[in-house]
Formats: structure tokens, sequence, C-alpha cells
């Protein structure tokens, strides 16, 4: 199992490495009778593309998608839609000289005593390029929960130790600016550290949040499948996310149960919370609050000074990476959070469908 | 799918109520061979039992588990193992009040949005007496994984803003202190703290962690199947818990690359890095290292002080909760990260038999 | 993975072996609301029993349902249902020979090979009591399915060369006749049959058949999880089917297109077909005609005449059973039968439920 | 869900309809280090080509794969294969009529019903052609299995009632006759039959025959997951086939257990069975012998008589298929059997990879 399929009735299955032919994704279990077109999953992979400021890679990727099948006369038959995006720029020349070592940070070594070898073309299949075929599905996920009545927006909410100011936060703000950042003040300030750190040949992390709004009360299961559990793991499925927190999240360790417990209040015949410590999701479902979930980033491990590794001999060698890399991986990885969140939502609501017995039966014997 | 069930090989499926007749697990794909008795499993559920000291609630809970299945002769036979603990303590009429409202900090309220009703008698499903079926498969988890050379240790890193100082860190002494703090001196500390939240009505938050020791480098998967993303889903799978870290965890969102990545280094003729930002794990694959996680537990929401909320009729009301209530979770929900890792670890492991076709043909030419 | 977890959203798992201390089931993805009692799966465990006429086994088994989960006040709360059956009249003393060779026909030998050993009293895992759990939790499928209007009925086709004559055909008598059958002649004519072979110290193979009514079109899905595919395998599960049809079954090999073809054809509004040769699948869909399933089952294979085998240690021996077995198993696998079939087609219908996005809609928007 | 995705380790997903712009297939859980060329998978692709005789459609299609992702420097890397096949030939014109009723013995109708319209041309998602993608994963388990010392071989057994004489059987013959029979008398029958029934403007039905040699004794479950119940599932999720059966299959219905039971015999210190009509399976598990399925296959349902349906409207309609299309399925079907039964068998042997704790052991601990 190399574990590229996501979801029980929503179920996506990416392919595709940083230097091979192309990149893709088959969605099953999609509804029939969506209106899709390529645009639609464009303009989200369009948020993941790189070049388009100086804080980001100068690599040109066109990133075009194509829709291979599940699509007929412009809507979602119910069959898979298979995408795919053709690799133009990945130029395997630049990557002759890592095949032979280790780089700290990277996924090279454990590949390499996972499969025995590896494909050692910018990071293969653990390149961040992977995220291309969880996007373009992701893009369909949000699409049928908007008609659902259910918004999904992610952004960065700091970098190293810039936060935004959540008062100024405007959605707009974080489609527009290089940071992904919903405060503009924020994003000067953080373009600036960037620079800086690229100056100095560095990397910087930071974290990114997103949140789900409209989300009906009573979607999660109980246990395992708990919706914060799985949104844990979607998150952390993100290359270099090492930290995933909901609600208050790391906060709740050192509160008390009487500031940490969310009153339950009514507001025009709705049951609503006083406050959302806990990030709308209660014993593993949704309270009918708003979701707010945060995963922490690390610093891009393909920075520029010199650093001390092994190479496949098993000798300690000095290295200098070169070519072209982010000095952050947060701003890019916002519209992945955003998708896999989407991913994972849908797929529980789809789940919920027979959680009670009269509404299977008003299914089926309306 | 209401959820109850984890793993893909090493798979298992709890049951049972806090007020029902008995909780239970079938461990369904455990090697056939394995020497198992009660107390084997036993020895774990004891370690979550309450009780045993004036910071957890005074209730007695026998815990007794029977072996229904899958063992012959002392050894597992490879057939499903049958767990089952019956309830002895509980008693319904401590219940009958809160039938009628919705606690703050507890599920009650989404799990009758999600099934119209509920087992109101002690938080039914979403009881922490739920985690008794993990506990009793983990500890047959652990028992394989030890003979593999791999050794799982879960223990409270913090309670309150009192933290273990992991210079004095010993695990006997986790097994053994009240808070299963691995350092005798932050335990005594942490139950002044405890009584003093108790004598107030209130409860705390605190932070637990779990090493994973000898784990071979190569398990885990590089996309959805990261061996940190289905840690991250055990973890946050546990009731109560709200923020997941891996090595550095959140702090990662502010540090540098130079000071993140790990340097590869060579000790006697093995792979080793010379820090552990990573906490084990790279590009979701293990890397021989100690694998490090932290889970975020949020104060027990059963407190004893005045609370608003609502009742089923939609009326805001105030009440007061009674009853039996630790007043804090950590201490009894350490076994269950413990248990939860190993489960994951192990399942991880056997899945990764295949990665390699030469390892594949080994296995069924020799 | 042992495999005894069957389904996707109405979710089994069943264990234990025929001489251990129980059996049981655990049923998870249970909708909420169901009035649920142990008379309603007694009743379909009674069909399975044994000793209730001389061409079954003099053996008692008492096979007393016990709820222990998942029920709250009459009915079921959407979390798991734990069903057992404790085992009272195993005698382990009676098997005590068997466990030195490998009996013809049984699957003695395959566990060895598989598990290094087995269970060896009285076919452990492999047993038929194996179906207790199966059908255990098939009555539940069954009361359900009875609510969306769709109804399961199996019945033995035929007894050696003995058919009942479909003309005559009863369920009521299908459910009173010894041998299963709908047919009160063909029951006395194999009846005689079956006493003729237990005279000989041999067994007789049979079929059973399965129809399904009341299902909607456009149940199951159109590749890999094509509903008789599904049905198939779990036919196939059952312990001694060799042979699996749909509709006409094995007689469309030697047919012409012009034959088999079924006309759609309209009745008072309804869509129906002027033939169902199909079975009522066509694509792996239900088109909304009555499903026609058939299941061919193998002699018991424990006879009393001499037979030729080898014992662990690779001799060649004649050995002679002795001891309590069936000269038939249809009678007894039929409610099993369609057990399979209800929970099989239960969890399409679940699985179905977002298959169109305005059904989609209308769930979460009215 | 549409189902699209099958296996649990090799696990593949299929994509594509007859006349979208491409069909392919994601083939995840590869082992790294297979040698894998486009040639390996041509070849096998090339078998269910049409065209090649004229008991096949005259439909040039060229069918010509590109591998995307997966392989590097010749080898697979562990992550997953993509696999495309653009369609060259499909010209929609062709299918403009269907569009508006229920072709009999095709699935128009209910995909109507479960999806609320369809893409009508040529067959859609239940087009034959779907079974490109089977086909390509399946080489490559094919492939993997040669490597392990299993092999694979599927023939056509009957058309109409032509039987191969299996005392003449070839596999050489299989493989160049145009009937896909492997007895070339057979055959010569078997076509003057088939150009018989095409001038007559019908179709048939045949059954094809599947073969598994050299597994080793041990794979499978017994329960729910046993080998034959999949092998069940992978054959009745090939359209068209109606019926399924392993070893003596039907017959077992009509036979003492006398006859049914195989002896166990040894031969040079290898257990043989004496007679094999169990099919190489006990208990759901193999047993070393060779493994034989029969797959009985529907006749074409599109024939060029006059027949009667309804269309949309539900008017009762004559209606007259034109068109390009075979007078029998199971030449071109053969191989999709072989394929299926390949990655099915394939599968079991992976996930039967932790069965015995002591193998786990030397695993991970040599």
């Amino acid at each position: 199992m190399a574990g590229s399929t996501y979801g029980t009735i929503f179920k996506i299955t990416t392919w595709g490495e940083s230097h091979g032919k192309a990149l893709g994704v088959v969605v099953d279990g999609c509804p029939a009778g969506l209106e899709l077109s390529e645009e639609d999953i464009q303009h989200y992979l369009n948020r993941r593309k790189p070049g388009t400021s100086n804080i980001t890679t100068p690599r040109k990727e066109a990133d075009e998608v194509e829709i291979l099948s599940g699509v007929f006369e412009g809507r979602t038959t119910g069959t898979p839609i298979s995408l795919m995006v053709r690799n133009t720029s990945q130029l395997s020349k630049d990557y002759s000289e890592i095949a032979t070592y280790y780089r700290p940070g990277h996924a090279d070594y454990t590949f390499d005593e996972k499969y025995g070898f590896r494909d050692y073309r910018g990071g293969g299949r653990s390149s961040g390029r992977e995220t291309i075929g969880r996007v373009a599905a992701g893009a369909i996920a949000c699409k049928i929960l908007e008609q659902l009545g259910v918004h999904v927006c992610a952004y960065t909410r700091s970098i190293g130790s810039i936060e935004a100011d959540m008062t100024k936060f405007s959605k707009q703000t974080a489609l527009t600016t290089v940071t992904a950042m919903p405060d503009e003040d924020a994003n000067v300030r953080a373009v600036a550290f960037l620079e800086e750190a690229r100056a100095n040949c560095n990397s910087v992390g930071g974290c990114m949040e997103c949140i789900v709004e409209g989300i009906p009360a009573g979607i999660g299961d109980p246990v395992f499948e708990k919706l914060d559990a799985n949104l844990a793991k979607a998150m952390m499925s993100i290359g270099a996310v090492k930290a995933v927190e909901i609600g208050d999240g790391t906060l709740v360790s050192n509160c008390l149960g009487s500031e940490n417990n969310d009153s339950f209040r009514m507001q025009h015949d709705h049951v609503i919370k006083a406050t959302n410590h806990a990030g709308g999701i209660l014993g593993g479902i949704s309270d009918g609050d708003t979701i707010v979930i945060r995963a922490h980033v690390k610093p891009t491990p393909s920075i520029f000074l010199p650093q001390q590794t092994i190479n496949k001999d098993g000798d300690e060698i000095d290295i200098q990476i070169k070519g072209r890399h982010d000095p952050i991986i947060v701003p890019r990885a916002v519209v992945v959070m955003e998708c896999m969140t989407a991913l994972t939502v849908l797929d529980s609501m789809m789940i919920n469908m027979s959680a009670k017995l009269d509404k299977l039966i008003d299914f089926y014997k309306k």
C-alpha cells in the first residue's frame, strides 16, 4: 500500500512525481449532476502556483488541468473524474548531485530505507507538487460544499513571529496577499521578514488556519472516525506539517474547565455557543459552530547554507544545496489545507446520511 | 458508519457504553502464535482504572477482562480475539437529571443532533469508559511490538503550567506516580495543584507525550497514510484531545530552517541524526530515530461550579453538575495514548511488508 | 487481517469458534431509532438451530443471544450493537483424535498452513457455528429493510437431484419444512433421500436460492462494487458454497442474445421487464425487478465412511470420522444466505444515498 | 462511492468511459524494484483488442498504453503507477439515437435510475472498454506473481454448447485461437457457430475458465475474506458474468460427500490431494493445489434483431440496434478474467504476510 487513496465515499487517488510526465488524481464517488469545468479546478490550482512573487520560487509551472473522464455535457456523471496536469518545467539535470546524498529535513533517507531506492529528481513523490492532485480534487469538494451551504476558507495565521491580527480578518485579503495572510499589515511585515530570510540563505516556518462555516451539527462519528481525528490526519498528511490544533488547541492543556467549557445559548430559536473554545467539534461531532483548525508548518528544508549530512556510502559530508526553492512553504500550502478540509468534511457528510433511521426511510420511501 | 473499527491489517472494533452491560473489543488480524493471557491485558487495563488516588474519581470499577475467543492452549490462533469487561459499578439513577439538558463541553448536544436521541447515562459511547476496548487491544499490540524490538511509552508531560523536567525522566516513575509524570518532583507539585482545583470545584488540562523507540526506518507511507498522519488521527480520536504535535510540533512555525533541519551522522555504521526536531518521522516515514508525539488534553468538562446551558426544550438554564468525576483526564488517558500509538505503529509495520519486491520474493520463495 | 469485518457503512465484525466460550458479532453503523429486542434476533437464530429434526445433528445448542450494547430504552442508539451467544453444549473431548490428522474436505490442513497450528476442536473458526454472528447481524438488516419496503427470502431450491417445484412456491412452507424447501412434496422426497444418505454414512449437497423483492432500481455501483459482485462475495463467503448464480446463471453461457435479453415494458406507469433472465441486476445495478441468487453447497465433508488422508507427521492413514454431523448443510444455511443478502443490500442502499447531487442537497438543505 | 477502487494493499483505481478522452488506472501499492516497461503492459492489452478476426468488432482500437508515473529508470518506485490509454476511434455520432431509449440487456436504464442521466455514448462507464484499466493493472500483478512462482492462465472453456476438450489443453493454443479456446478443434467449430449467430443478427454466450498454479497453501482468510469469496467478487465484477464456480462448482449440489471429498496424499514429501474437486481452496484458504475458477458470460446484449423496449418518455417502442458489436464477449474477456484473478491472488498474498508471529519477527529482526 502506498497510501495514495483518501476518503470513504468521496474517494480520491492521487499520483505523480515532481519530475515525471504528469501528476493527477482520480475522484471517485462524486455525485452525478454537478456542473463542472476545467475553469472550476484551474482556479484552485492557480492559488498553489509558484512564481507569482519574489517570495516564491521563480520556477514557472503552467499546471493546466485536463478533465479526462467523468464529465459529460458539462455535468458530472457519477463515475470517476480523472484529472491530469502535465509537467512542463521540470529539468532533471538540476538534481543529479542530490542523488548521492541525503538532504537534512527531506524524505530522501526514509524513501531509500522504505523502498530500496528513490526517484531523486526534486523530491519525487514527496515533492510539494504531489499536492496538485489534492487541490484539483478539493476544488470539486469545495464546489459541492458551497451548494450545501458549507464554506471552507484557509489562510496564513502567522509567519515566524508575525501573526495576523484577526480583528482585521478579510477572506479577500487572504486571496490576494502574497503570504495568504488575511491582514494587509501583517503581510507587509511578513514579506520583509521573508526577504531577510532569503538573503540569509535561510527559510522560515509558519502557521495556517482553516475555518468551516455553515456545517450542520451532527457530522462526524463518536469514536475512531471523529471529525477532528479525520481533520488531524488530513492536515498531518500535508508535507511539513508538524502540529495540528482544533479550537483552542494547545492552550487547553494549561487552562481550567471553567475557562474551556462553552455555554450553550439560544439565538432566534437556534442553538449557539457563547464562546467557541471547542472549535466547533464536541465528542468528535460538529456542534454547528464554526470549525477552527490550525496546522504548523516547518521551514522549507532546502536552505542554501552549508549543512552536514551523509552520502549513500555512509560518509559524513558537508553540502550546500542549490536550485530554486521557496523560503517558506505556508502561502502555497494554504489552498492544500482548504482542500483537504473540504474533502474530509464532504466525505463525513455523505457517510452521515444513514445515521438516523427515519431519515433513511424518508430517503427511500418518499 | 459509527466509526468503531480502527486499522487495516491489525484491525480492532470497540463497542460498549459507560452504563451498558459491558464494553469490549474484537481484535482481528493478530498474528497466530502469540502467547496471550488475561493477565497480559489486565496489566494495561489496571493503568486506566480510577479510584487509586484522591485525584481520580472514587468510583470503583473492577474492569476485569475476559478473553472470549481467538486464544487456544495459551496462544493466539490468528482468528478474532474477543475481549469483554462487564460493567459492575454503574448506577443509572445518578444520571436521570442530565437527560434533560446539554452539559457544556460534553457531547450531549452533538449526539442528539446526530442520532436524534442518546443514551444519557454517563456519556454513553462518548464516555471515557469507551477506551477500555482500545487499551485491551493495545495491550496485545504492545506485546507484539516488544517482540519486534519496538518499545512504546507514554507519560504525562505537563499538568496546567507544571511541566515534568525531562532530565529526570524515568519510565518507572511514570508508572507509579498518580499523575503518570516521569518526574517525582513535578508529580508532587501537580498533585497539590489538582487538589486545589478540586477544592475550587474546577478541573484542569494537561499534556501527554509518547515515545516509540526501536522502530526501524522506512515505516509509513508517503502521502495520505503518513505515519504521523495516522498517529495524529489516533491521538485526536481520544476524547478531549485538542492538539497533536510531532517532534518540535508547534515550535516549527516560529523557527528557521537552519534550526529545524536535523543533520544525518554516522555512529558505529548506523545512520543517526545529530538532533531530533523531526520527532523520528521525515516525509511521513520513520527515520529510525525515537518517535515523539504530544497530545494536549482539555480539562474535564464536568465541573461542579454553576454553569449556563440550555435544555432540550430550548430554554436557557443554570445547572450545577454533581457526581464523581476526575479533576483531570490526563493521568488515566496516558495508557490510552500508549495503546493507540502501538496499534498504529504495528499496523503500519504489517502494511509495510510488501514495500520492496525483493523482500516479497524472499518471503515466499525461501 | 483475519477478514472478520464485512460492509462499508453497515459494518459487522464476527468472532468466536465452535468450542470457545462464546460467539458473537459487533454491528456498527446501524441507524439510530430502530426498535430492537433480543426476540427480533432470536427468531433468526432459531432458524439455524440444529436438533429440530432427524436430518440435522442431535446436538443441542441453546444459542440464546444477549444484546450487550447499542440499544437504549428499546431502540438502537447508532453506536455499536454487540451481540453474544454463549457456547453451552460443546464437548472438547470429542475432538481429541482429529487434532492429529487432516480431514478431507475440511479446512484443517489449510489452517495449519496459514497459521502454523489450529484450534482443532470442531472446526474452530471455520465451523458452521461461525455463522451465528452473521445471522444475528442479518436479523437487524432484515428488520431495517422491511421498513424500507425490501423483502429478502431464502429457501432450499434443490437437494441432490430433487428440486422444488417453483409453481408450488410458498414462503411459509419454506419456514416450516425441515429441508427449508418451499414445496411440501419435494420436502417429503428430500427427507427420504437424506435418510438414505445418512443410513449409508454419506452426505449430500444442495442448492439454495434467495430473492429480494421491493428493492428500488439504481442500487449498486458500476465497476468493482457491482451489486451482484458483492452478492457473489457474500454467498461464496459462506462455508461450503462452491458456485453462485444471478438470474439465469450458468444457463447464459449456452443461450442466444435474443433469448437472454429482457424487454422493458410499462405497467401502470411503472417500468417493468417482460422477463427476468438478468435476475434483477443490469450492469451491476438493480433494475427494480426481483433479485434472484442461487448458491450451490457441497455435501457435508464429515462423513462416516472410511477415508484416506494424512496426519501431521506426513503419514498416509485411513480414518473413520465419528460424532454428530448433519448429512446436509443446506437447510441450516438458508437463513445465513438470507442474512448475508440482507447485509449486502442494506449496505449498498446506504452507500447509494449520495449518488445524485440533487438528493444530497435535498437531504441537507430541506 | 462509484466503486472504482479494488484491493487492499495492491490497490487499483480505474477510470474512463468508452467515448471519453482516455481510460486508465492508478496502481497503488506495487512493490518497489520491479522492472516495468510499457511493453509489459501492452502485451496484455493487445489480448483484449478487437479487430483481429471476423468474430470481433471491426472497430480499430489502438489502445496504446502510456506510463505516466511510478517508474524511474525502468523500475517501479513503490509510488502510484498511473497508466493511460487515449481513446482514438470513438465516434459519438453513432450513438445519438440510443440516447433516447433503454437497450434490453444493457445498463442504460439502471444508470439513469442511479445517477439521473448517463453518458449515452457507447455504454459509457459500463462499456467493455472500462476493462482496459483492469488489464493494464493486471499485467503488473501477473509479472510479480511470475516472480513468486505463481502462474495465472485463463481461456475459453465453452461457447454455446461447444466445449473445449481439456485433454487437448494447450496454453499456447489459447493465446493464438480467435476464440481463446485451448483446443484447436473446438475453436474451429466455435468459429463456425459464431459466424452463424452473426449471420442471424444474434449473439451467443460462453464460459471462461482460469487456473492458478504454484500458489502456496495458506493464502486467503477464513471468514468474509475467503480467497474464493474474493475471486467470486472479482469475476462477477466483470460485465456480463452471471455465474461463478470454484472447482466442481454447481456439480457439488448433486453429489455425495464420498464423491466430493478430496483425499490428502503424500508425493515426495509434499502434501497433495488425490483429486481436486475443491478447486484448490478449502475453508476459503488455498490448499496448494491448482485453483480452478469458471465464469459464465451472457451473450452480447447488442443484437441486430428487432427488440421491444421503452424510451425515456415511457413509451413502449420497437428498436433495431445498429453499429459494430462482437457476437460474443468471451474471447476478449478471457484476459480480463486472468487479470482480475491475478490482482486478487497477489493482494491476498500480500495481506497474508503477517499471519504468523514467527514470520513477522523474522521479517523485522533478521
